[in-house]
């Protein structure tokens, strides 16, 4: 099998790259590991930016989103009963989307659908070879057959735990990593949001966040130790830790129901530079993981999508190569931008073990400064909503 | 004796409170521990925001600092060879002047003298009686005889190790405390300052920081581990250390000399609340600490005198208690948001033995974001040349 890119991985990202480059005419091979019906069960982040939501529309899969996604104009940070409203609408003329990323995903596959474009499931032991050549090849195994693609470039959008990132010989990266002492108990209920606005809650028990996938489906958050296990948090022990860690009026108002999901995830800041090893190029999540805090995850993962299909048209249809002689600083710039980010809302909003009584002064301080600045205020909406591409 | 206010401690708070109080024909007593030749021969921060030149003004102290002051328009603030320049005057249209402590005091006391207020010299055993009373006293032993003196209110102006703050019962107050695990070596030189601008510098060997008194006076710091002890800093090895600190082109510029002053100070960040007990009531370093990074020890000091002078006056002249029982909440507010700036400021310029991998590439990022933002500048500058009071 010949085509000029294969894509290793068949999230959001890797479908998008493929739509954009199947537009433009480049030919694509997505190899994915897991089934359709797997991906689209994952439940991710649904906080889209602005940048994330031109392109998804560029790509011609943001009708859906426009239709049924909610337009957020603002947030709210809180401190027990300090409620700090983040108008980013009124700040900066914005606003963020929220729409899960699994509707975003079924969008992209009826896209790739209607477009006719080459995605394979279920394959294994995907191996790269001559990622530093002229002509790398990824072969793979499918239905018990070894098969092998020759392609000119290698789009790794495989995740945190994928090939591509570990391809790369470790001399030729770095790495960069803080593993924060605890994680996010998730859940999602069939229940009223409780705001229609998401509320990034610090208190004195801790992180809570409440947020939403559509005006009937709730996703509440609140922060555990690392140690917890899942079993050991029944609903109600879980709504009522919530209700204590929200301002008085928001927890009075939460409507609890039963959970239809339930499950705990680390939080981490995670870098691998750089992006680039040849003909090998990093996306998203393989090459870094932010923590929730913010929700740039999947906004991240789009705007190396961005720089990359372009880079990658250049290079295949114009032979212009500086476009991938420069993605890795160029998205490596953006990506920092967003790890500081995220990396501050966390600090900022969670309570850490063994911490000095100073501590939560500190993030209380920071609401307060948050309250009473409006500079303050814009500089976060300026970046929650999406620093430039 | 007798008199309306005793204020314990002849440093710049107690002096400027004197200075204000006497202005509005309120009866003070100064009580210093030390001789004036020892206070001022104290060597203490030299950056004054605009609130304090005005309330300097406003005392009739602002003369010779308006005159051989150095008004800075802004700072730098570098990561290796990244300057970041902050630009407060173009920002926010404001400005913060150079000038030494050292001279704000000098001044102060000329005032003193001029005023002929009392200011009682070598005082000991200072003890606070009564001060939940309506008659507190104030006792002292001065040249071997126990003296006392009946008063209205007492103000804490007597710093860190001062004996109004150990006054208050330990279970009348909290105290809020992050000890830094390092500290600055700093010397005084009398070479030219190798910019017109203080420069605040991170960099993979720790902080440094360029800064001056005068035209011709230099004061350079750089970061030192907690356990260095002075006479092992020969100037020759400051010098180097701090050269290696500061970007290429300033280390290149920089003239350097033999010291005339050299020292550790311990970086800490301290408050304790509330700032009233009963009559007595703690101003500046007697109930407050911060890290030097952004020069607001003296400047919070004179805030606490601003709400301190006018709730007393108002007291004391028109039987109205509003400002005295407000002055702690209304003080402590500022208090917290230069305890926040100071913090962030530190945080995000010093290195931290033992720190991971990601935490250098935050300091970075936090460069790169004020390089990139000026919503992320004018937030600085706003906080640099103060709040207003």
């Amino acid at each position: 099998m010949k085509t000029e890119v294969v894509i290793i991985g068949g999230g959001p990202s890797g479908l998008l790259l493929s739509q954009l480059l199947n537009d433009a005419g480049v030919s694509t091979v997505v190899l994915e590991r897991t089934t359709r019906e797997h991906v689209l069960s994952r439940i991710r982040a649904g906080v889209l930016e602005d940048g994330t939501m031109n392109l998804l529309r560029h790509a011609g899969v943001g009708a859906r989103m426009d239709q049924q996604g909610l337009p957020h104009k603002g947030c709210y940070l809180t401190d027990n009963d300090l409620m700090v409203h983040i108008d980013f609408h009124k700040l900066i003329g914005k606003k963020v989307m929220v729409y899960g990323q699994t509707e975003v995903t079924r969008d992209l596959y009826d896209a790739q659908d209607r477009m006719g474009t080459t995605i394979i499931h279920e394959v294994e032991d995907v191996v790269i070879d001559g990622a530093d050549s002229n002509a790398p090849t990824v072969s793979f195994t499918k239905d018990g057959q070894r098969q092998q693609i020759s392609c000119t470039y290698v789009a790794g959008c495989d995740g945190f735990h994928g090939v591509s990132r570990a391809t790369i010989p470790a001399a030729k990266r770095r790495e960069f990593e803080r593993v924060y002492p605890f994680g996010w108990l998730g859940i999602l209920s069939r229940t009223k949001p409780v705001n229609d606005e998401l509320i990034y809650a610090s208190s004195a028990q801790g992180f809570a966040l409440a947020s939403m996938r559509s005006a009937s489906l709730s996703r509440y958050y609140i922060q555990v130790s690392s140690t917890e296990k899942v079993e050991d948090w029944s609903d109600d022990r879980f709504w009522e830790a919530l209700k204590q860690r929200l301002p008085r009026p928001v927890s009075e108002a939460l409507v609890t129901g039963p959970s239809i999901e339930k499950s705990i995830a680390p939080l981490r800041s995670f870098v691998s530079e750089p992006l680039r090893w040849g003909n090998l190029f990093l996306v998203g999540d393989a090459a870094h993981i932010v923590p929730p805090t913010g929700a740039k995850g999947l906004n991240l993962a789009v705007s190396d999508v961005f720089y990359l299909h372009d880079a990658l048209i250049a290079a295949l249809k114009r032979g212009d190569h500086s476009g991938v002689d420069g993605y890795s600083a160029h998205a490596l710039s953006r990506i920092w931008k967003a790890m500081r980010f995220s990396w501050q809302m966390t600090t900022m909003l969670h309570q850490f073990e063994g911490e000095d009584s100073f501590a939560p002064q500190m993030r209380r301080a920071s609401l307060a400064h948050l309250a009473q600045s409006e500079t303050a205020r814009r500089d976060l909406a300026e970046n929650y909503t999406g620093l430039p591409f």
